[in-house]
């Protein structure tokens, strides 16, 4: 187990790179039918697979004011100022994201702007399970509440006590949501999708889940929901010279690996001794992790990847594009200053993966599967949309009047040229 | 026909301003069939889509340098100039949406910043015809350019005679696209997302196109390849008090409807005078159109509301979300402050939806179908993504390593905190 690949020629860079596949067509009927039946029977149909999936028969899917307050005093104090700390760090940063509205004169008479709204009703769904994401709250709630996103929906599975893990409720107040409902899975995308009775129909969904989840997202994109992001298993990759610390590598690439089996934990290196070293670390850490079945399992499909030089690294990190990326090496501005893709990048030796995750004040809602090509992480304009205005003016009317018609003309639209032509007609007869 | 709706009640406005449901199902295996051709047999593949749909027998997709010297001498030198002005204009608007890197320090030690990144490959689409859309070559390459994409790839169908229109050439050329190929159809979506000996892969689509091009968008958004956002007919909702000019809202709302028989069309108004006098101007204008019986049959199915005051108005207009939203009343201002769903805003009896299609500078790849509520229109950023940077110090892992630390271990990620502690520990033994 984990070989080291010594200098792969560019041409083996795909195979070896390759992502696992996962086919969701079974999965695809299983969602079609839940959503028909959501549709169609809404909060019962709700209550019906929660009792079949979640194997708890619910009176009601909504978190009583006692719950909260009750998950109030279930949380300790050193946990409640770690969270707040962590809320604090992420406000700041997508805070900063805000940007003022655009405006062009684009030629005398025309003027032209952009104003960023609030995407009004969204949606995040929080997995459940005995460790409760309730950090993923954080990344999604903090941003959607600086949107100003009127109405806010979360909606994570009930235990088998139907119950809340205490954690996710007093996150999930402490962010200012008010509507958190006891819905899970298929069950809980399907409801967002369409509305009940009493869980909102959203605009788009946020949030990140297993296979079932996954799939359900893509299918509310066909019915007029938008979603954060295609998902994929999380992924990261980390690029080390024989200036690392071969333990933090370890440590780092570990907690890549103990997220599932399907995780995936990629270390380039220009250096061969430090990949022998990071392989010796990983295995004396491993034996510590509560979670090492998962994780060795993770290590075993890892990639140890031996390049020549640092410009064949940064080629074949872009080429990957990773979810995460941590550069430790004595030229960090190097791949800080030329890799394109990467979902987030994590810089120099105390900085590691980890922090990114909870508390530094980044988004940890992030492109899998390569998709760091084309799509951004979870950011203040993932609440927002971006609307365009223009006012003319008469002097306007003179100015762009004529392209338009010309234009208009050439393309066959008599109708476009038309509400031009009657414009300049009163324009140059005043 | 062009019924007036008077005051119609909130419970029944979503049925009023249902919009066209199509169902792609049947086309779904046709894309489906023709991907896996593609994939498997590249260039050949897409050689004999082109014979059997556009009826030509090509030897090469690629247009060649005779064929662009030959479309420059074949537009004429006003319809040049209009292009240019209208480039002119829509890249002061794009370029002025360039933003600067956020960099924030959450806390002493812990920097993080976000920054934009171009797309590297990027196709765009052309629907062909006798109506080229050449001005959808601006509205896409423009940005795309100034974003940085370094390769761009325009595929378009060509012609009986294996032709492209000059129109769309001298277009392509002006905005530096040299790889252009005639391919039109799925077999062009599929080629870009597939790549072929030819033609290149990219990572987003762009561009307008019949349902079969609408559908294999979609298809390809499972093949790793974003899209830059769902299709559907075109429409355009109109808001005009006793102060409008009815024979300008006429003109505006028939540019809208000759772009097909499914397209939308909505005046909303407070007036019900105002309301009579528009369909008066739509009789006499309709019979000019070469179109009218496109418009015809689109404005039969166009609505007339009248609501009794302005607030209802922007009620109604913010649950339909319209793609295009022009406001001609005696208080524009009041439309534009409180409009949160919309596409792209026309103010004022000089600003046509026709200015903006072609020449003022904005986009009009616009949010239809109500995406509106979350889509933006193309803008810069479409062509961009934006990255995630972060860099601790070992005076930030004092002031953050506790709090990475508590939430790992709620959350069950033990490997996670031992990334943190590793550091923490060096840090504290220094």
């Amino acid at each position: 187990m984990m070989k080291t690949i010594q200098f792969p020629k560019k041409e083996d860079w795909g195979e070896l790179l390759k992502r696992p596949t996962r086919t969701f067509k079974d999965i695809e009927t299983t969602v079609d039918d839940i959503f028909k039946n959501i549709q169609q029977g809404g909060d019962q149909a709700v209550l019906k697979y929660t009792s079949m999936f979640d194997g708890v028969d619910l009176k009601s899917f909504e978190v009583s004011a006692e719950e909260i307050d009750q998950a109030q005093s279930q949380v300790s104090d050193p946990l409640k100022s770690a969270i707040q700390l962590a809320k604090s760090n992420i406000h700041k940063f997508h805070e900063a994201q805000k940007t003022e509205p655009v405006k062009v004169e684009t030629q005398p008479g025309v003027t032209c702007w952009q104003a960023k709204k609030p995407i009004q009703k969204v949606g995040l769904y929080i997995p459940g399970g005995t460790a409760p994401l309730f950090s993923t709250i954080l990344m999604l709630a903090v941003p959607a509440k600086i949107a100003g996103c009127s109405e806010i929906v979360l909606c994570t599975p009930p235990d088998k006590l139907g119950k809340i893990n205490p954690v996710t409720l007093y996150t999930a107040q402490l962010c200012g949501i008010d509507k958190v409902f006891k819905v899970g899975g298929i069950q809980a995308i399907g409801a967002m999708t369409f509305g009940t009775e009493t869980i909102p129909k959203v605009y788009k969904i946020f949030g990140p889940g297993n296979q079932y989840v996954t799939v359900a997202k893509q299918v509310a994109t066909t019915f007029d929901v938008a979603i954060d992001m295609p998902a994929g298993p999380s992924e990261l990759l980390v690029v080390a010279d024989e200036t690392a610390n071969p333990e933090f590598v370890a440590s780092d690439l570990l907690s890549q690996a103990e997220h599932g089996f399907d995780s995936q934990v990629v270390l380039v290196s220009t250096d061969e001794p430090m990949i022998d070293k990071v392989k010796v670390a990983i295995e004396n850490q491993l034996k510590e992790l509560p979670r090492k079945e998962m994780a060795a399992k993770a290590i075993e499909n890892s990639k140890f990847v031996l390049v020549k030089d640092q410009s064949s690294a940064l080629e074949l990190i872009d080429f990957y594009g990773p979810e995460h990326f941590i550069i430790s090496t004595k030229n960090d501005d190097y791949y800080v200053e030329n890799i394109n893709n990467a979902g987030s990048v994590f810089i120099g030796k105390y900085t590691p993966e980890s922090a990114g995750d909870y508390a530094s004040g980044t988004n940890h809602t992030l492109p899998t599967n390569g998709y760091a090509k084309q799509y951004s992480g979870v950011n203040l304009d993932s609440f927002n949309k971006a609307i365009t205005y223009q006012k003319i003016t008469e002097e306007g009317i003179r100015n762009i009047g004529e392209a338009v018609e010309l234009m208009a003309e050439a393309e066959g639209l008599q109708a476009h040229k038309n509400a031009m032509t009657l414009r300049r007609n009163e324009v140059e007869n005043k």
